[in-house]
């Protein structure tokens, strides 16, 4: 690409990060990328603006730069994560990654408030639990999830989610054998504070928001969640045909 | 919320102006904002920095100032896009705007390159015609949409688009009365200058790239589809219940 327009309200480094990231994605840069200073003449920008860029794409696992050899990309591609009926997060990657798990960041039980009570079909003010939960492929955060569920009917799900490090192990330790997504809604925003932190994003990062329902066979809801992906790192699939 | 973390990476008015959003779209806030002064307080930011987003946001057909008055809320939601094998523009959104319109922004013929040629399933180098289009719901830009379809079988296909504002309707003209969508892979990225151009949207804003196949009903590919949906003013929602 030509020199980039300085465009007013994101940081330089970024958007050359980005554009090295789609370089990478598209096949045009393979192995390693460009030296420095040929990118810091590409861009038309110094190569301190350069060094924050490829810094920040070797934080995210994308890049390592090794002295006097180069910097090698080490992860061509974002993963493809299926959404359908049948969405299950290990699964659904099963062939793009080998190791999966899930942590638990935080657990609390609340009252819903109106909307999620609609959403679970409760009633306003009843008890839920709700987890927060990370999730990693071959040791890559994929994504941070934010999930509430009935307190009646999964009242142990935050420990047998802690010691299962996946929802659908946790449901069956529960008794609930099979579940099926009604419905998500993806929108995209700017990384928080949090995402930058729980997923190991660089400040302007983008996350994909998804904003699912679980129901169980009978269509009794069993989980809402608020998942938010590294949009560098997942693409969400959706198969129609 | 309390004052900003002053996030490296992205401006400050522009979080101010997400946050403004979020309050918005939640009900937090309803009919006006709160008085700039109040908003300057409550993000710990000066006044010309709430005049920036407020701004932004004004741009955007989210908020209007009157001077004296105070600042109205013009659109209190984002419209919501079902994404399915049905997938059309203006059906899908029609309880939700009542005009529609798509504008030709340009068309080409051209040699399709390896990839697009195996989305397509033609022999790579077999001619291809791109329409770059926009969309829009009662005024609004929606998305812009790089579309590549097969020369051969629908060589007037950028006419028949100039003239009736719709894909459907221009396959229609075209002898393809109908079609189905097979799939779609959604991520995000910021908006390039093109994307702010034609969307009207404020530097550093978000868009959701939804790239998408379309098969007459025996399968054979009609259209691959680049989408670019303005991440404030659309979600994608995929029924799956």
């Amino acid at each position: 690409m030509a020199a980039l327009e300085r465009v007013n309200g994101v940081a330089l480094w970024r958007q050359i990060a980005d554009s090295i990231r789609q370089s990478i994605a598209s096949g045009e840069y393979s192995g390693t990328i460009p030296p420095e200073t040929l990118l810091a003449e590409r861009f038309g920008v110094n190569r301190h603006t350069v060094r924050a860029a490829v810094s920040a794409l070797s934080r995210e696992g994308v890049l390592r730069s090794e002295r006097g050899r180069g910097t090698f990309i080490i992860r061509q591609d974002s993963y493809v994560f299926p959404i359908s009926r049948r969405t299950r997060f290990s699964e659904g990657l099963s062939e793009q990654a080998r190791v999966f798990d899930g942590a638990l960041l935080g657990a609390d039980q609340e009252m819903a408030d109106a909307a999620l009570a609609r959403r679970l079909s409760l009633e306003a003010g009843a008890p839920v639990i709700r987890l927060e939960t990370l999730r990693r492929a071959d040791g890559i955060a994929l994504s941070r999830a934010t999930s509430w569920f009935p307190a009646g009917r999964f009242a142990g799900i935050a420990d047998a989610y802690r010691e299962e490090g996946s929802i659908t192990r946790a449901f069956r330790r529960l008794g609930l054998a099979d579940y099926v997504r009604r419905e998500t809604e993806v929108t995209a925003s700017h990384a928080s504070p949090d995402d930058c932190l729980a997923l190991g994003l660089s400040a302007g990062a983008i996350v994909l928001v998804a904003q699912s329902l679980n129901t169980d066979l009978d269509g009794v809801p069993v989980q809402y969640a608020v998942t938010r992906f590294a949009a560098d790192r997942v693409r969400l699939a959706m198969d129609t045909g």
